[in-house]
């Protein structure tokens, strides 16, 4: 059977059929109004709890981002919005509190899932989740604990929740096969997270397996075998110790450069979101953080972080880097993430809208206290600031002002912070990419970022599934726009690095090499991939490569001659 | 007093203040809901009538696209949606009509000024419109009628709903000032179609002057001034006559080319978007439509149009230009353009998403339909086909095989076409101005569309007015997009137009002369004056002032230089 390989890797094993309890909620007429609203409070606080236990096994066995999920689950439930609607359907139809719950689930979630966007999809299954905890514990139904699973298995499911994943014991799941997510679901991030082989999006795989089956799941392919024969257990289990050789022969790469078969040196650096996430980029021996999206330390809170929790956020990073560079991007937030605090304006196309810079050219209460925290930080370490959603010289050069000024009052109160500190800029709006010649006489790095040099190029909502087919970052037109801003950058003597997700993507790393970049920051867990790829090719053959890319017609040609050509010589 | 001049030229005369009627509506509780309910209806039926007359009016006295206007409120006033709201109020609150309609009415405008989005504020006077004259009709009053003015004079009012606008006679009419508007409103709009000089966003002007008061109005600067001395009667008397002489001078322009000091022949064409705008194209001396908005046949009504419809308003155009060319561009829809009919999925961020040429290649059935009708009517004249929002090479190539697909039907149905005719596409997405060398060898022209161009390369959506000061059509790296395109078009010897607004620019039509632009699309009371502008400049000139305005850093520096280097010098 085949599915969408989200997470690489090949497992064989006995398979955990989790199956959906269909609960069977019934419409009563009831009388005692205040009686149903009581049960409805006590079950809300009862699943607060069990919510942040979970939070903190989460926090503890996974990590800081994953746990934040949990948070958002209680902010939901303490939140009046949801709860609200199941009050008010208490009060006003009459039914059964496990009625209103239920009705509120579904046109919740059919609002959100009728968004047509990535993220508001993601909160769908948030309301999913803890609807069906509030209906199992107003039922009394515990639901299949998957953190007392006895015996290896590989967990096959309908779909899993966030809460389901993170019960999960390491020691006992050997990945993971659902019918539903896509790459971006949450199941298919926590499985990359835990470096389980995962694949998702597989009809009817919970109707064709049965508890005790033995399967295969090749993460990589996307395949399944159900009862595989003999000579399919040997090929895969030659697969799997072959895939884990490759990942021993990566572990070896730590310690070492990154440095082509030619002899040329880059940087490999991580994109982190929170502080603990830097944990994971030393143990994959990242060479510094190309994008700390400082956003993360904005969102699921009241009100805005203070200077000294943002300076106590970036200075833990500088000092664990140990003087490898650390680019903090300002504060990138509007168009898809929201700080419900802010009252950020409701916006036809909030992607083309009032976000990043332009709310913090606007806001500079809000930009000052940030750049004071990431210029004290930047006394403890190699601190880098770079500036998001650039469109105009005016806009970097007024950012750059405030800066001066936040400097000129940190020197006034005699506070340290590196006299020296590297400014530069997101390239990712195509004004920016084709004056880039411009731009880089201002500034002292690029960082170019392909998820939005993609969106506005080709004019595609990366997360519009209707229009998705267009979306790509083998598009000539974009690599001609990356490889301009290279070209344009080394001719003022700058350097130019990537933070999209571009620079991880193995069969680009080769083509971005070629063209001269000279950081490719990406999630921690391919870093050491990047570093293999690159040891493996010779900068000059790539240059030849580069220009040939740059003359195809289509992504299709584009992705194709790299395979042809590149990926399958290495 | 300062505004914004919205259309140009001097008027001088008395003021005619149109004070809004303030309808005080009381609240009252009432037993017979279906009482009310009939007065609803009975109101809703003569309203309905009114319009209809109104729509006539317009229809014979200004033109189509305005009457369409009335269609909309027509078509407001028979969908359940508004009206169901008011019927809703009525019976849930047991409230008398009029409180309901008002009711219904601020929740309406509410909704859709919160939109962020000038297309749906726009909406949201029409909801005003239809409400103030649901209430006038509810109450018998009879309100202001603009359309028996007995003295010439200049109107000046808080705001004009498009039904004021529609009564007023042009012999008595000389002039508009509002409070309220900008540049895109309906006054606006009115005010440059009935060539009658305008300034909207006059803060207080109705407080600061009287019935009878005698004031100047300049469109021009936006300036406004009541009772003036003799002395500056006498020198706007002379600013007046020296526009009207230019306006004459322009007349004159009639019939000749539009041919640079330098002997360098242009095109200079129009924008239209109804059968019926051909009429002032004619009337402005246009050398052509270099953009036929061909969405217009699909709006404002229930079902797609039928080919034969289609082929009817196309032809009709075709034959009146009478082989002068034709550019009709296929669907574009989607975005802000809805069409209720065919149910497009709603999106996070509708300009980049599903429309133009991607719903078209989705839906292949309304498609081929347009095709055939386009097909058929370039029997009939100098038609070429325009595909809008080409992001990839595939696109185009899917569209093109359609079209041939087209081809060989009519074919063998012995259908009359041109062989020859020629199909380009709208270069409005930044991918296709990078890869315009790839593309300029499958087409027979690109035409230029810088309203998206300018939205996408500046991820600037420009309805949103928190974010509108960084949209600019003089941002040098839209103008590097622009010559880009120009350049590869001739390499590969096509032509290439611009339908954008910024064709029809003053400041800008010298340097797209100077980058080589070959067609220049615009509104038709442009025209004249962009051929004006073509006759007093050299084209070697401008390639000059083209190679200086390229390299400079920012909006403004071009602006800037324009207006000192050659505006100023013209």
């Amino acid at each position: 059977m085949k599915g969408i390989g989200v997470s690489p890797g090949v497992s064989i094993g006995k398979v955990f059929l989790k199956e959906e309890i269909e609960i069977d909620i019934e419409k009563k007429s009831i009388h005692n109004i205040k009686e149903e609203v009581d049960r409805l409070n006590t079950c809300v606080h009862k699943s607060i709890e069990e919510i942040e236990s979970l939070y903190k096994y989460t926090l503890k066995e996974v990590g800081e981002k994953e746990a934040e999920i949990f948070n958002a689950h209680k902010l939901m439930l303490e939140d009046p919005e949801f709860i609200g609607m199941i009050n008010q359907k208490i009060e006003d139809e009459k039914v059964n509190v496990e009625w209103a719950v239920q009705e509120a689930r579904n046109e919740y979630v059919q609002m959100l899932e009728s968004l047509d966007n990535e993220y508001l999809r993601e909160r769908a299954a948030d309301v999913k989740d803890i609807s069906s905890r509030l209906l199992k514990n107003l039922i009394g139904i515990k639901g299949v604990d998957l953190s007392s699973l006895e015996e290896e298995c590989i967990v096959v499911a309908d779909d899993l929740t966030p809460s389901d994943t993170a019960q999960m014991r390491k020691d006992k799941v050997l990945g993971f096969v659902t019918e539903l997510g896509g790459r971006t679901s949450h199941t298919s991030i926590m499985a990359r997270t835990l470096e389980l082989p995962a694949v998702v999006g597989v009809k009817d795989i919970t109707k064709n397996v049965k508890d005790e089956d033995f399967i295969i799941i090749d993460g990589n392919e996307g395949l399944i075998i159900i009862n595989p024969s003999e000579e399919e257990i040997a090929t895969y289990e030659k697969k799997k110790e072959s895939y884990e050789n490759f990942k021993e022969e990566l572990n070896k790469l730590k310690g070492e450069e990154s440095i082509s078969k030619d002899g040329v040196k880059v940087e490999i650096a991580a994109n982190i979101g929170t502080p603990k996430d830097i944990d994971k980029v030393l143990e994959n021996d990242g060479e510094g953080v190309g994008l700390y999206r400082s956003e993360f330390l904005y969102m699921d809170r009241e009100k805005l972080p203070t200077e000294e929790e943002q300076f106590e956020a970036y200075k833990v990073v500088a000092e664990k880097l140990d003087g490898r560079p650390l680019v903090i991007r300002t504060l990138d937030v509007g168009g898809d993430k929201d700080l419900p605090y802010l009252d950020l304006p409701k916006e036809m196309n909030p992607f083309l809208g009032y976000r990043a810079i332009r709310l913090c050219l606007d806001r500079t209460d809000i930009f000052k206290i940030q750049l004071r925290a990431i210029l004290r930080a930047s006394a403890y370490g190699n601190v880098k600031i770079m500036f998001p959603m650039i469109s105009n010289i005016a806009e970097l050069r007024e950012a750059k002002a405030i800066l001066e000024e936040v400097k000129s009052e940190l020197r006034a109160e005699n506070i340290e912070f590196d006299e020296e500190l590297e400014v530069g800029i997101m390239v990712e709006i195509p004004s920016v990419a084709v004056q880039s010649d411009i731009f880089a006489k201002e500034v002292d790095f690029f960082s170019i970022g392909t998820n939005d040099l993609i969106q506005y190029s080709l004019a595609v909502d990366r997360g519009n599934q209707d229009i998705s087919y267009l979306y790509s970052q083998y598009h000539p037109a974009v690599l001609r726009l990356i490889n301009m801003t290279i070209e344009n950058g080394h001719k003022e003597g700058i350097w130019v690095g990537m933070c999209g997700e571009a620079a991880g993507d193995e069969k680009l790393i080769p083509i971005l090499l070629g063209m001269g970049l000279d950081e490719f920051s990406m999630s921690a867990s391919s870093m050491l991939t990047a570093r293999w790829i690159i040891k493996n090719i010779s900068k000059a053959e790539m240059e030849n490569k580069v220009k040939e890319v740059l003359n195809l017609d289509s992504p299709q040609d584009v992705e194709k001659y790299i395979e042809e050509e590149i990926t399958s010589k290495i």
